[in-house]
């Protein structure tokens, strides 16, 4: 009885370690190899190198190109291009794929343009809209006039909408039926296929002008008998897409109505291609990285192995902000300088009040930014938000400004300084509360993305308000 | 021609707007009738609030149960569940399973315990599952035993998982079939069926031990002709699932393969259930809320309309936790109190040091965790990529260190102290780099999630170490 193979990412581990131990042992006696060069080469050396490189080529044909992207991924620089020259070319341009963008950059620029376009013969369009942003300019050129004149079309259509939009993410792999015949045809009709693309849940309806009039689902088409019409038993209006459409909302009606694919239908009614859960999963993870790196002061996704110029290119941008927002903090303390000289203590509590509060000010925002994404939150419910954000302020400023003005007044026995740092605590947790609702609301109302850079912001402000409210304060009433 | 409605996000903002206007309408009258109440009742009035409630629930009723939550989610908490009471309660069921956590818990609470078991019982057992934590424990226990003993075996085995794992995410709706028919025989045993179970691209093939041999995929059996046999045609090493597999090693095998669904088999090789790339998304869903909340210091989802004191406790862990590392920096700064009444700009220069090296380790930290969580970091590369963290460290620190150091120098005009907060900041960046690459790697060593708290952790030690390296510097050198 053949026993099912497990692929869990266990395994995976082991394959990459497989793999690893394989390139040590190879480019083990390829150094070997090479030291000996122009001197007398051992034949047996030679072979051992050529038996080992025949058994790790075997083993990444036998991978599924997802694996192999996984490893090359897992792999320092070195080791990664050194595994890559071993992969067989026709395997080459499905491999690209699914590897990271950082990863592929490298992959390609190891390439030359010969070897891209032998690649990316194997690739329908939509595949090569992925790759393309990534290829030298002549490279895209040259590929185009390898295309037939359908592909050429399809490929001009993909790269003319931006990476946010349905578009871009669309496939063509779709099997359209007419409405007019027996289930019993299609069936016919199918069994003509040698393979259906992955992912048809459902076929697509067209007239014999491409306009899409229905969709028939397969589970439909298993359970019906098979002398009924197509036109009787498919749906009518399932979820459609238009090109222009926003993949996020995409994503959205995916998960809403359970989708494995939709049709997509320009704004005549034509069907233009297909959507999958697989581009929307890959959307998905997408947006997740590219929020998870924003979040953390990164421009964009980084080769684990990159160059040190490399790592240093994609920081820089968010320490520069970072660093302007600390010096106008640092400039708010400034002007406190004699308040500062006459009681050290405001030095080593200022801090407090403005950590505590960009803490506070983030739970605002966060929650108001994700409201907004899933459109839970309209600019209708600013007012009954920032009520309830202010009282969260209020108590949590209360509770949290008597700690710490107990724990001030056990380190520096002066009741009017515990005063002062518990009203400075609630003042701006009340800040953080007001600008966390505010601030995404407003860029909503001006039409921009209300994440992007939502925790800098918030943090530069309570850190410039809390100082300002701190120091303000312990200089009107302590000095 | 029919043709095909959108059933994109906008449309459901309509629908929303459409909801909340005739509620208000329904809740005005409602409000007259009750004025009124004891006097003379106007029948007009009477008839018109009756006409609204009409009207308002045949619009629930249209929506799919997905919408339905949708509006529930974005209406404040009186709004909702005056409309959750207008919902047909045979609807609830299917309601509840889509509504996120913190609205379902208000919905149930608005529910007695009598309408809870009348929504469940149109519930499968995995539906069950998902909904019983939430439920009181009576209720459950009462549930139980409306079940037949397959259901119940089934709920309480899903109840024995923890949410992160298989068995916990598994449905049961499979269609199985035997290896020794031919494909006919499985078109003709499909067509019994009303319909097939969401999701179905591939039947499962066992024997008569329910032990799985295989699967047939929906897209073979539309291809391939008729008289062959199951065994001939099936795949006999799909992707399989053991039901104590981590969710998030499941989902990494739904990307990397691009399944829509994979059988789950016990350790004797019985299939006991399948999961679906629906379960998947909700699963990458709520990990990406909890990762996004735990960033920003909430412990768990929060609906937006939630109770001030709901959020309070929501918020308060995280707060805490950073009231804490506030403090600790605090007390650093402490130490050199003698040192910044010498020299106040030392005061406003400090939190600079703090706050960019706080950046630039959480850079550091988020890149290694997300490579560890990916599976493209191991413990084996700590001392490479401790080198590039290092020189990525060192070339932001000297540029950034310096044009601070000339900005200082133009506000105080202080060489020495200048160089010591560039020094301050090199070696706080560094510090940064080291910790964010050995603290995720230390807790993969001891078996922890190195995400958990990963931001909280780097900027502590960045605060309190930036504090120490410039004060104590500055105490040293300048003094």
């Amino acid at each position: 009885m053949p026993v099912p193979n497990r692929k869990s990412p266990e395994s995976l581990t082991d394959r990459l370690d497989q793999v690893t131990t394989l390139l040590r042992k190879h480019r083990l006696v390829e150094n070997l190899v090479h030291k000996q060069e122009g001197a007398h080469q051992d034949l047996v050396e030679q072979l051992v190198h050529k038996q080992n490189t025949v058994e790790l080529q075997r083993k990444l044909d036998e991978l599924h190109p997802a694996d192999a992207a996984f490893i090359l991924e897992s792999l320092p620089l070195e080791e990664r291009l050194a595994v890559w020259q071993l992969v067989r070319s026709d395997r080459d341009g499905e491999i690209l794929l699914e590897v990271s963008d950082a990863v592929r950059e490298a992959l390609i620029a190891d390439m030359d343009d010969h070897e891209i376009i032998a690649a990316a013969t194997n690739l329908d369009a939509d595949e090569l809209a992925d790759l393309a942003p990534d290829l030298p300019r002549d490279v895209v050129r040259e590929l185009m006039d390898t295309l037939d004149a359908q592909q050429r079309e399809r490929l001009k259509s993909a790269l003319s909408f931006d990476g946010d939009q349905v578009g871009a993410l669309m496939d063509f792999d779709m099997v359209t039926i007419r409405d007019d015949v027996t289930l019993e045809v299609v069936s016919r009709y199918l069994r003509r296929f040698e393979t259906l693309p992955d992912h048809t849940d459902k076929l697509f309806v067209v007239d014999l002008e491409g306009v899409l009039k229905g969709v028939l689902s397969v589970k439909k088409l298993l359970v019906t008998s098979d002398d009924q019409l197509v036109a009787d038993v498919m749906t009518t209006d399932p979820v459609i897409f238009d090109p222009h459409d926003d993949a996020g909302e995409a994503v959205q009606a995916f998960e809403r109505y359970n989708l494995v694919s939709a049709p997509v239908v320009d704004h005549k009614g034509k069907l233009q291609g297909r959507l999958t859960i697989e581009q929307m999963l890959d959307y998905i993870r997408e947006e997740n990285e590219t929020d998870a790196l924003n979040a953390a002061g990164l421009v964009e996704e980084e080769d684990i192995f990159a160059s040190v110029w490399k790592s240093v290119r994609n920081r820089w941008a968010w320490l520069a902000v970072n660093l302007c927002t600390a010096l106008v903090a640092s400039r708010v303390i400034g002007l406190f300088e004699n308040s500062i000289e006459q009681l050290v203590a405001l030095a080593a509590l200022m801090p407090i009040v403005a950590g505590v509060g960009g803490n506070s000010g983030n739970q605002t925002i966060t929650l108001i930014v994700r409201g907004v994404a899933t459109g839970q939150v309209q600019l209708s419910h600013g007012e009954r938000l920032l009520r309830k954000e202010a009282g969260v302020a209020l108590i949590n400023g209360l509770v949290w400004g008597a700690v710490l003005g107990v724990i001030a007044w056990l380190l520096y026995f002066n009741i009017a300084l515990s005063v002062v740092l518990m009203s400075a605590m609630v003042l701006n947790m009340m800040l953080a509360a007001f600008m966390g609702v505010v601030i995404p609301l407003l860029r909503v109302r001006m039409g921009g993305d209300p994440a992007l850079g939502s925790s800098v912001l918030i943090t530069a402000i309570t850190d410039s308000g809390g100082f300002f409210i701190f120091l303000g304060l312990a200089t009107v009433f302590l000095l």
